[in-house]
């Protein structure tokens, strides 16, 4: 990836922080970063540029290793009654099938992680999460309020098929009945008789799936598709940078954590209040909506080439702070810096300019609404 | 550190993992290889060898960044009886201005930290945790319990001065007060109008304090120590693989997780049963005890001259597994490889010989006791 983000510095292994399956194969392909996601390697860069790895995850389709997405499995008789509690959204009517992603939130409506919830059958669900420990909050919680629930962390190591070709990839694996997958459907499919869950999802807005495969189950799949992937121009990558602020997929920890709550950040889509299911922080965001929020998270434009952010940077106006950018990158085709940042009321209005310093160097942005395109 | 356990390969940063007040400072010192640890940057090497900084260790004075010891409060009307719920410790008679180290145990007894507990006042608890998300289980166990407690990550970054000169290099600065602090006592310091939190404590059995200080006001008294360290031969350093191992400092995530429960890794110590206490797992406890346990953590020593440990490695005898390896490394002085492995009943005696692949060479070791020396 070339990314101005390396910090020179290499990572250390240890038990504690987990690889995968694919750990050492990826290893060997160009690998040259990694970040650690819930206590599992993550690639996050290749010999490749970022912006070579973008143009091709549009035209041609990656495997990424996304392993470090956790499966924790609630099951049980209260498991249904659990879940609802710990999301906004609506999951009354939800299937058997289906993927849900759903802000995971607490009394106070901040958000605790922004998992896709799988809904195994009426008493079981796998929770595919984000960057911190809902485990230990459901746990937390079943033990205080006397729930019959198992909560379990399973053995599941996922890889992502991600870029425009991936329909034609996985077509010559499993035939039609893959692509007439729906999105955000699941169902399993079978290779040299291994049996995988497969998701029409992913964290890219390209067309894709993910493979959820028991312990190392996966291998023998994500070899062959390597062995057929050449007409496909079948790449190593990783959840991309560029790719995922343009389409507007957030992220747990950069982006925002439990510092806000999903109203702040765009997530209204899944906050459903005008209902009667019961769910912790409900009354909190009725009155947050009524009150209106004190912050929001926005897209920004800024007129500069290159950025390296690895912490918050202030966003100003008029000399005066009024927000910080979360997450940017250089875009190659905008031929702008764009990213996510939180503004402080009033000043979340699109179009709004500011002013921010990169490397020393005094730049001037413009605010506009998330996704970018 | 030059340690083998390198990867080659570069950590990409970006805001979900933090940066410290002193991360700067640290890039500036020699610093080879970072691990994450609590979303927070940790240094794990500099340019001095591993073996070279455990003599230094051993002989001088080193300061270590360890501000992922992320700090939690518990605070109000029910935060004792929550800390007290949550650890299998007795708290009963603690004492304000002491530190605790207190295994954290679920319903089932199984192990979800082991931080360390400060008492700051009847009310107020600070927790200065492991690797793993304290605060989102006593959130998740106070809303269930429906407790009045506030439960904070707080903007405190902690360092460590750790080694045989460390009382002198204190005395320096705070005079006498401060060789005075007992072992796990804390009291308040100030430097230059900046109040900090010390503790005579810390991840080495070397003598040492940890300084807790909000925000950067830690960074004066930090340079200030490098200032006038030359003369005890103060060297940035961090948490010392073969110093913890030898003295049997124990590592959530390394040598246990919440796969086992206290008196399997030898933590008897800290289980009090012999009491009315009311804390979770305890009638677990109190039945793995009468029944025994199946598994025990156990140390090691290998015939073999270097090591490269960055997932359990299995542990056979006359063919068959019979537990697995977790920790190691090559000890200067024992001359041969020293660790912790989780052997299964009835296999975990003192003096039993195994086998151990290690690189695919077969190589020989025998059980010990927890710490070596």
């Amino acid at each position: 990836m070339k990314s101005n983000n390396m910090s020179k510095i290499q990572i250390s292994k240890a038990k504690r922080i987990r690889c995968t399956p694919y750990t050492s194969r990826i290893e060997k392909m160009g690998l040259s970063s990694y970040t650690v996601y819930n206590k599992t390697l993550l690639a996050s860069g290749f010999a490749d540029s970022l912006e070579e790895t973008y143009y091709h995850l549009k035209n041609y389709v990656q495997i990424w290793d996304v392993s470090c997405q956790r499966v924790i499995e609630l099951s049980g008789k209260d498991s249904a009654e659990l879940t609802q509690l710990m999301t906004c959204r609506d999951l009354s009517n939800s299937k058997v099938g289906e993927l849900y992603y759903s802000p995971i939130i607490d009394d106070q409506a901040r958000i605790i992680n922004d998992p896709v919830i799988l809904k195994l059958n009426q008493e079981k669900f796998w929770v595919s999460i984000a960057d911190s420990d809902f485990l230990l909050y459901a746990r937390g919680l079943a033990i205080g309020k006397n729930y019959n629930v198992k909560i379990t962390e399973l053995d599941i190591n996922t890889f992502a098929i991600q870029g425009k070709k991936s329909s034609e990839l996985l077509e010559k694996v499993f035939g039609n009945s893959i692509t007439e997958l729906k999105f955000f459907n699941f169902e399993y499919f079978e290779f040299r008789n291994a049996k995988h869950l497969i998701s029409r999802s992913g964290w890219s807005k390209k067309t894709g799936v993910e493979v959820y495969s028991f312990g190392n189950t996966g291998l023998d799949l994500f070899d062959y598709l390597f062995e057929i992937g050449k007409e496909f121009n079948l790449k190593i990558g990783c959840p991309h940078l560029i790719e995922r602020l343009e389409s507007g997929l957030l992220s747990w920890g950069n982006d925002f954590d439990y510092c806000e709550n999903p109203l702040e950040v765009g997530l209204e889509k899944f906050v459903d209040l005008d209902n009667d299911i019961n769910f912790l922080g409900k009354n909190k965001l009725i009155d947050i909506k009524n009150e209106g929020i004190q912050k929001k998270l926005m897209g920004v434009k800024i007129n500069a080439d290159k950025i390296n952010l690895f912490e918050a940077i202030d966003i100003d106006i008029d000399g005066k702070k009024v927000g910080e950018l979360r997450s940017a990158v250089f875009h190659p085709e905008l031929k702008c810096v764009i990213g996510n940042a939180m503004l402080k009321k009033p000043f979340f209005e699109t179009g709004t300019s500011f002013n921010i310093k990169i490397d020393n160097v005094n730049r001037t942005g413009v605010l506009c609404n998330i996704p970018f395109f």
